[in-house]
This record gives structure tokens, sequence and C-alpha cells, in this order.
């Protein structure tokens, strides 16, 4: 049975993982046969409150968080091995772009948590695909942009778009139920949320992209 | 289009809802064409660490932890209304037994959270459905038991089961991914992860108790 390792970021969609874009990963990665497998750093973010939208000034635990999505079952990314795990998925969320790295902040000068690009890095160099939803192709464009020049989407946001082509990586325009692979880099990525207008529309291009990264597993 | 409420009552299987039940319940309505509006009580629970499953001593507010799930799109339940929904349907978790109810506590002694008794009494007093999945059919059996004997499943466990049937509920037991729909009353019910071994277990059986949730609208 495939591994496909799942990237958390904390739970919910200004502060952590965009909850729906998870469960819709798990859902398909379930569908497909294959297992699951939770990670997510063990660092702490700024906590959101999701009914203002407004940051409270309080600090949430992106570990403990992501095991509401993971149903407990998430481990520390530090311990995640591409030697044990056949492609790992980001889901979207602000906490993709703000937690795993500092996109959210600094656009294309950001860095990634080094555990996250530690993984990143090691999937990349043992061939093994990486799967990318809604802003979490940030993660992939720093780490990989100077590199590897990856072809990525994150739908079609100028600003957005910009900032991931100025880290070196090709960004392309793609509508919210569709997806972008790059065979060469085995990256896959679709715009979710970024584009989305219903969690239906989300649904289908992350199942497509799901499948399409199974789907470059060797 | 048809408008289903959609009674949330936190994020988390512990402490909240059941997150995949949530947002396996959204996308079926979605998927059905109809409108999910998402409602919580705006009152507090007791935190959960989701790595640890102990209670941590602090306070979260349902409502609040609710909106990561809606995306910020949830109500007061205060303001929830049976007049302007075709039906209602409550995932579960054990937010559904401790937030909405007291049956986590108390068992079939326990009570409904006003705001949600009002809300459920509506619907049945109206003749619209009632969707309940996993642990919260405890919420349908507490506030209707007595005065209608509803038939309800919350999988096939003897002490729980026991306890729906002690509220005056008829308790029938159910696999993981089928239904119980008592026609008299309008009420579906689906264990989900009261016995589902996965997502797509839980998956099969929320897509149709939101059909049959749906078929029942007149």
């Amino acid at each position: 049975m495939k591994k496909i390792g799942v990237v958390l970021s904390g739970c919910g969609v200004r502060d952590g993982s965009e909850i729906h874009e998870a469960v819709l990963t798990l859902l398909a990665i379930d569908r497909s046969g294959a297992k699951a497998v939770c990670f997510a750093p063990d660092i702490d973010c700024d906590e959101v409150n999701h009914l203002t939208m407004q940051e409270t000034g309080a600090k949430r635990k992106v570990l403990v968080e992501s095991a509401r999505i993971a149903r407990g079952e998430v481990s520390d990314i530090r311990n995640a091995k591409a030697s044990e795990l056949d492609a790992v998925v980001f889901p979207g969320g602000f906490g993709a772009a703000k937690n795993l790295c500092s996109f959210g902040q600094k656009g294309a000068d950001g860095v990634v948590q080094p555990d996250v690009l530690r993984l990143v890095k090691e999937m990349a160099a043992a061939k093994k695909p990486i799967c990318a939803i809604c802003i979490a192709p940030s993660v992939v464009a720093l780490a990989l942009g100077k590199e590897l020049s990856p072809r990525l989407t994150i739908g079609n946001d100028p600003g957005t778009a910009g900032a991931i082509s100025a880290t070196g990586s090709k960004h392309v325009d793609c509508a919210a139920d569709d997806i972008v692979v790059d065979r060469d880099h085995l990256i896959v990525s679709t715009p979710a949320y970024m584009l989305a207008g219903s969690i239906s529309e989300a649904a289908r291009g992350i199942e497509k992209a799901v499948q399409a990264t199974l789907e470059l597993v060797k």
C-alpha cells in the first residue's frame, strides 16, 4: 500500500491548514487505496479568531492543532523521512504560507521551516512526487524554485503568481477544479480555495491532484 | 435551492464537531445542489489537546471554533429558524454529546442546550427532516425521545444504545456505512466514526444520510 505524507500546518484557513482541503485530501488518498500519514511542525503560530478573522494576539501550537484534523494521528515532521513515503501532499490555508514558510509575510524573500525544507528537498532528490494545494505551492516554490524552476499554480492572482515566479519557479494559470503537473520534477498543484467558489469545486481539483500524484509514484 | 442547516459544536472530535464528518456533510449537501447554512451555540466548552487527548483545563468558544470548519460563515443557533430551513443535519464528535446536550456527561438524564432544543422541536413540529451523524443522535433522542419515540442509530455499542433507548427513543443497530430512516418522524441517522474504520467508510454513510434527508424534504 502506498504511503502518502500529508503535511498539516494547524487547523483553520486563517492560521493553519484549510480544513476542507485537508479533509478532501485525506478522503481522496483513502479512496485511492493509499494510506495517509500526517505530519506537522512542532512550532507556535499566531491564533486567528475565525468568526472575526482578526488575530487574537495569542499563540497556538501547530502540531497540537493539526491533531484535530488528523484525529490524533499526526507526527512531528522532524520524524518524516522521504525513504518511508511514496509521495507528500501539502493542503493549503494561510498556515501553509505562514507556518510552513514565510511566503505569507515576505513573498519570494521568505524561507521554509527547516524540517519542512529538508523533507521537500529529500523528496525531490529521491524523485518522489510532491503535491501542493491552494497557497501551499509557495512552500515548494521557496524550497525548489532556484534549483529546479518547477512549474506550479496558485490559480490566477497576478500578485501571488508574480511572487511565485520571483522565487525562480514558473507560474501557470489554472482553473479552480483543474491541476498543473510538472512531469520533469513530479510536482502537482491545484488552486482549490485560491479560486474555488464551493467545496465541490475545490474537491474536483483535489481529487484530480491526488490521483495525478499517485500516478507519478514509481 | 434547498437550505440545509448544519449544526456545529466546535472544531475537533474530542471537544467539538468531528471535523471529517462535518466537512463530508458540507460536501454531500453541496454536491446534491442544496445550500448548507452553518449554526453553532455561543457557549464555552472544555478544551481537549488532540495530540494527548487530555482536557487542558482551558475553555474555548464553540461558535468561534465552529467558524474554522465553516470558513467564517456560521451564525449563533439562537438565530436559526425552522421556517427558513428545509432540513437540519447534526455532524458528530464529542461536542454534539457534550456541548449541544449533556448526554456525554449524564446519558439519558442529560438535557439539550436550550437554543438547540428549540430548533429540533420546531423542525419536528414543522415536519421537516432532521439528520444526525455518529453520536449526534443523542441530541435528537434527548429532545424528542419521550414525545415521539424516534428510531435512531449510533451504531451498535450496547452501552450507548441502551442510554439512547432509555430516553424513550428506539435504537436500531446499523453498519458504519449504512443509515436508519424513521419515515414517520423524518429522522435519518448514520454511525460514521462511531464504527467507521476509515474516512471513506464514514463518507459512504454520510452521503447516504444526506441524500435520504434531502429526499424527505417536501
